[in-house]
């Protein structure tokens, strides 16, 4: 059967997505680029930095929602984004909530819930999880660029890179991103002695 | 535009094939797996030389299907086997198709035909290309488990990786493969001095 | 300064730890190991998963804890298992202690209490945390194991990786993973078709 | 013995291939760079596309000589460009014909004819795969560059890499190349949505 | 036990320290960079390339503190620079000692004495390999520089990469680099053909 | 001009050595392998320590031919052991001496007679060092085996690989590796806790 039986078997198959690669990195030559799995921890801290800062949001839920947004990409894989131009419309989000029932089958209900609330993108949960999914990107492609890539610089050229989902505390740190990486500010690592 | 203009962009846009692994090995743990341009160049080599022991077959045009036949990975990528359960039927197909439109863009309508034909199957050529597509694979699979990965033993358990498109040549190959799989007699690699 | 003096800061910072392969698996030739962002990503998963299955636990600080409870590693590396014996008692702790309260400079004073929570171990939440880091170790060895690595035995045999926090539901989860090990059965990768 | 003695060997030899990368990218420091079975297929690829626009070229032949021409490496290894001067002159051509004709000796004689005509570049067949050969690391490089690698400027100067064979078709798409180049219009990978 | 008991058992660890990669490089995304075995192998042939030049220096003492330089790694890992200062001052280095002692017991007791020499920074052997050490640093920076990675620049600016032991030799060669490397004539490989 | 003109230049080149790796290794799938860098330090390593241990051996010079031993791979390249076959009697060896002397241009001619000195293999210094670089094969090869490469198992089976120079204290290094291996007691990694 393809549903996970057992909260072992969901386990297991999560240690996976360690070995799926972001394909927009591995498309322009990043060599050992992030993970969906180191995507997705980062994503989940910021969500958990900025959540608090928002009045009224339910951290807690932002938090659980940040955890499963990337899941389908198991059963899936990381498709290009140009890819779901040649799908019909909505098929790609079928296939990923298919795909989600089956990895999260040993959950209850809810969990399900957690990633369809994700897909609508109305909660003011699932808004902040969408854009703290694009300000990871954008924090991971400084430092990449940082690093010496060179193939990422049209990344800060689409809209689509930089959604605030009405919070202000979200759009201040994707200024201050843009800012200090035009004053090629970007730090190399960490600290020296 | 999404299509290619010229035949530049195509042969630049190719290169990019070598930085798609193949899907298969990366989510069972092999490390530096092979690309899509490596699995699709071990396809054209085993057409040329098992076409050319199959009477009446087409083998230019064989060679040819070959040179396309994964061509479509470059912006849709390489989807995991189980990803095509949660697509609506021939979907994967119809994108495959589409992209191919574009990537093919600057070459006369002859270069799409040749992966219809693919597609459908249905020609000897084409028909030789499909079984030589999984020849291929457990030919590399044999390779890996002889150097240590341990991840691989259920591919030669399942039938849809031994398909011989109705060709002796094919099929005596197969059985060849497995024989000396079984007996252990997988050379590790190239003769010692 | 040492200090980081923004939440931009901080964020950039963070992507680093995807750059720390954890030391364990890489002095046992384990290839393009787990990082610690990865780890901390399935410590953080399993004690959400399991949290909510323990009665008058916080999840949510227990959560909180096990977002923060590597990011010392940024500063002072993952150590290997050894090299506690050759240094003061204590001193890997306050040395950790040290660098978290300049990585954390930027959040309220309540974050480094999360840490200071997780080195003392006394609560239930950071005892949750504590049994998920070794649980999700085993996890991933059993993973590995079965991908073909030979060098990770006798992390089964040390009851320092099989710590149950005395929460039954931790200690099930151990011993049905030990059980499908011993009998084969951990899945090589993804469900095939 | 050393010559493989069934099609079935050479198969399992020719997977080696892969694990064979082009040493004039490794001297200069690119991470995971393009294997010779890579390299191999996009040759086959410029063979096939420009060679059926030159009239009264024999493009299965040509396509046949890309096939082999690289499979000399599997066993003398790729030796960077300085080391021929420090054998005898021919010594290492003689040596790959001695390899190649243990590789192919479950071929009919005519595969090897198919490498010393690559040899002896007199053919109008043998000098389009010489100059693809050349119109390939070209477009390589210049990806590459995009990538962001630093150590690859040399190679526009020399003109060894820019042989035309004669053929206008050859020598325009060479021109294209620099041009886009010189105009860093390179792409840095696939179309975005 | 932990102190190694054999010769063989000391050979055997020894071969770890090529798992071990140099933690700067690491966490500046250099990819596959340079192990501690490699550094180890380069700063002693800059002591025996330079030690030679020095009157009086009794170089095979020298070769001798190069090759037991770093040893202590393999069981405390390459920490970053700035974890020193997060633990008490000396704990780093008695923790390195006390390492060695454990990792050189089968030697006779004059080779924990080279490591205490090389700690101690007295003798003119010492000083020439704390030297060497760090020319070696700037070598690496440099040729990775010129293959592109971006995060190095600042290894320039740090006076205390570039200790010279007092030698004139070293003080010549660390110039030499300097200048090099403004004008942009580092080599990005071996002499092309 | 192909000759290094200044120690400087010799020592940039040979920071390239650390991305030649050895091709036995390459061939035969072991990912990540050894560097030809790695593999000159573990030489020296034991020639230093067991050169110590044989009466009336220089092991200063010893060491220094150890240094030197492998140094033509900058410039030929680490080839297949097979490759040899393909050559006229002698050529490889002409070839090396040949790259050594324009790799070695800057060092009094005495360097070049360390390298002639290994070439013939007469004295006891030199012997010892061949000895060492096959002893250093065989120890990484069983720490690879331990880590679950499984492609190594016929180098055992290679008398060209336990050549003891006629020293008893090789000699039974090696014996003490082949026992230690045949009892399964390789270690996986350093010892843990």
């Amino acid at each position: 059967m393809r549903p996970n039986d057992t909260l072992l078997e969901l386990c297991l198959e999560l240690q996976i997505l360690d070995r799926v690669p972001r394909s927009g990195y591995v498309l322009r030559g990043v060599d050992h680029p992030e993970s969906v799995t180191e995507h997705s921890w980062h994503v989940l801290f910021l969500v958990w930095l900025l959540g608090s800062r928002i009045e009224g949001l339910d951290v807690r839920r932002a938090v659980e929602i940040a955890l499963v947004h990337d899941l389908a990409e198991l059963r899936i894989g990381d498709l290009p984004r140009v890819a779901s131009r040649y799908f019909p419309p909505g098929a790609k989000a079928s296939a990923e909530l298919a795909a989600m029932a089956e990895i999260l089958a040993p959950l209850p209900e809810g969990a399900l819930g957690l990633y369809r609330e994700y897909q609508e993108a109305k909660s003011p949960e699932a808004r902040l999880v969408k854009a703290c999914d694009k300000l990871q990107l954008m924090l991971k492609v400084a430092v990449y660029e940082r690093w010496g890539t060179g193939a990422l610089s049209e990344f800060w050229e689409n809209p689509e890179n930089f959604p605030d989902g009405g919070f202000p505390v979200v759009k201040e740190l994707f200024e201050a991103l843009r800012a200090r990486r035009n004053e090629e500010q970007i730090p190399a690592g960490p600290p020296e002695a």
